[in-house]
C-alpha cells in the first residue's frame, strides 16, 4: 500500500526501492517489489537488498502470522524476471543522497538496518538527505510487540538508535496514529472490485492481514502503517499534531526494549521546543486518512 | 493533602504513617507528618520513619525546587514533642498486616522502599494485605522526571519492581489522571481563608508548588498526586476506566529506568483479561476531583 501511494503520487520521483528482513526475509521482500512493481507497470524503479538481519542478532524469522508466509498474504503475483541493482542497500542510499543532495526523502517503513549502515558508510549522510520519515514507535500509544515496542523499532533497536540520533529531519510516524486510521471490509471489497490489478492484488492480499487484526481491533480490518507515512512524506495528508521532541531509542535487553522514548513532558503547555530535538512525532492527523488511501490506491493500474 | 484526605474520611482507621526519603530525607518527612497530626488534632496516629535511601543508592537530596527545602512549602508548622514509633517502617508495616489481617490497605505515595524492605522482612506479606494504592508512575502519559520516569518509581525502581511484582491486589495511581486533576489558586484561596488551621497550612504550602508548575502548566495550580491516590483508596471518587493489566518496572539503567512498563495492547477491544495482572491502573475518572479535594480539605479542624 505504501509502494502503491508513491507511485500515484504524480509529485513523486521515486529513484529506488530498498529492502530489508522484516516480516519476511530480504531476499523474499525485494521479490514481492520487484514483482508489485512489475504488476504496477513500473520496471524502472531499481530494487536494492539491503541487510539480511538486525546488528548483533540473528533474523526472527519475521512475522508469517501477520502477513502470511511470503509478506503479502499468501498471493501470488506474476513473476518479474529483471534482476536487483548490483550494489547493496546502503551503498545505493549513499549515492543517491550524493546523486540528489538536499532533494532526496527517504521512507523507511521496514527495521532501520539500512538507513544505520548508510550512515555508517557515509557519516556526512545527514546533511545530504532532505528528509528522513519513519514508520515505527510509539509515543503514548501501547506497542505492538511488546507492551512499548513498536515492531520496526523491536526488530533493530541498535540500527534504530543510530538513525534517532543522527542530526538529519526527520518525521516519526507511530502507532499513536497508525492505529487510529484503519481499513475495513467495505475498502477491501472496493479494491477486489477495481479496474486495476494492482488494487486488486492489495485486496486479496489483505485477507490474511485483517483475520490477524480481528482479534486485536474486534471486527475484521488493519491499522495503516506504511501508507499512512509514505502519505505524510509525500504531502497527501496532513498531521494536525506533530511536535519536534527529542526521540531516544531504548537499545538495551531490559523490559523496555525497542522502545521509543519520546519526550512529550511539554504536553500540558502545547509542547515548547526543546533544545536538541530534530524529530516530528506524529500524534493527530488532520482528517480521516482510510478515504484518501482508498481512493488513491483504486486510481493504480 | 492526602493526609488531609485520610483523617477526614470517618470511615478510616488511620493506623500508621510511616515515611521515607523522597521529596525531603526521611526524618524530615517524619517531622512534618508529626506536626501536620498535632495541627489536626491526631497525636494518636503512630508514625515510624524508614528508608533513608534508594536500593544501592545515595539519597539524592530530594526536590527542594518542587516542595521547599523542607518539603511543606518553606512553612513553619508548631512543633511536635512527642516521639516516633520505636520500630522502623517496614517492621511496623509487617506488625500492622498480622494484627489487620485481610483489612490493611497500604497507600504509597512516596518511593516504595518501606514497602519493598517489609517483603524482604515477611515473604507472606502478600497474602495478609488487602489491597495496596500506589502513587506513582506513567501508562500513557508522559513522566515528570524522565520522558517516560514518575519521580516515585525513578527514585527507587529496584524497591518498586519488587512492589509491582508480588501478588498482592494492587491500583496504580500515575500521571494519566493525577495531572488531569489540578488545583488552582481559587481552591488556594478557599484554603487560606478556611477556618481549620490544617487547610490554612495546606493552602500556605502550596504556594512553592503552585510556582513550580506555572511553566508546565502555564498556570499556577498543582497536579493532584497523592490526594488522589488516597481517596481512591478511601473510596471516595470512581475510576471510570481502570484496567487489570500486567504492570513491569524498568530497573535498567538504560534511559527507560523507573518507567512502568505498563501492558495497554488491550486498548482496542476493551481490555481482555491479561493472565497474571493484579494491578489496576488509574486511566480516567469519573468526576473532576478538584471540587471535592477542596470540599473534604474545608472539614479539616
Amino acid at each position: 500500500m505504501a509502494i502503491g501511494v508513491m507511485l500515484a503520487d504524480p509529485g513523486v520521483d521515486t529513484v529506488a526501492i530498498t529492502t530489508t528482513f522484516g516480516n519476511v526475509d530480504v531476499q523474499q521482500a525485494a521479490q514481492n517489489t520487484l514483482e508489485l512493481l512489475a504488476l504496477a507497470g513500473r520496471p524502472d524503479v531499481p530494487v536494492a537488498a539491503g541487510a539480511t538481519h538486525p546488528i548483533g542478532r540473528e533474523f526472527d524469522g519475521g512475522a508469517p502470522q501477520v502477513h502470511g508466509g511470503n509478506g503479502i498474504g499468501g498471493i501470488s503475483l506474476p513473476a518479474a524476471s529483471r534482476p536487483l541493482e548490483p550494489t547493496a542497500a546502503a551503498e545505493t542510499i549513499v549515492r543517491l543522497a550524493r546523486e540528489h543532495q538536499g532533494r532526496l526523502h527517504i521512507v523507511a517503513t521496514g527495521p532501520l538496518s539500512n538507513l544505520a549502515a548508510a550512515l555508517e558508510l557515509d557519516p556526512e549522510l545527514p546533511g545530504l538527505v532532505e528528509h528522513v520519515t519513519v514508520m515505527g514507535g510509539a509515543a503514548a500509544a501501547p506497542g505492538n510487540v511488546s507492551p512499548v515496542a513498536e515492531a520496526n523499532i523491536w526488530n533493530d533497536p541498535i540500527a534504530a538508535a543510530a538513525v534517532f540520533a543522527a542530526a538529519w529531519p526527520m518525521t516519526m510516524v507511530g502507532l499513536d496514529v497508525t492505529m487510529r486510521h484503519l481499513f475495513t471490509e467495505p475498502d477491501r471489497e472496493a479494491l477486489l472490485a477495481a479496474p486495476g490489478a494492482v488494487p486488486r492484488a492489495i485486496g486479496e492480499m489483505l485477507d490474511v492481514y485483517f483475520a490477524f487484526y480481528e482479534p486485536i481491533l474486534g471486527f475484521r480490518g488493519s491499522a495503516l502503517h506504511d501508507p499512512l507515512a509514505m502519505a505524510i512524506a509525500t504531502g497527501a495528508v496532513t498531521m494536525a499534531l506533530a511536535p519536534t521532541v527529542r526521540v531516544e531509542i531504548d537499545a538495551t535487553e531490559g523490559p523496555g526494549r525497542g522502545q521509543t522514548i519520546v519526550d512529550l513532558r511539554g504536553k500540558y503547555s502545547g509542547y515548547p521546543e526543546q533544545s536538541g530535538a530534530h524529530c516530528r512525532v506524529a500524534l493527530q492527523m488532520a482528517d480521516p486518512f482510510a478515504p484518501v488511501l482508498r481512493e488513491t490506491l483504486l486510481r493504480l493500474p
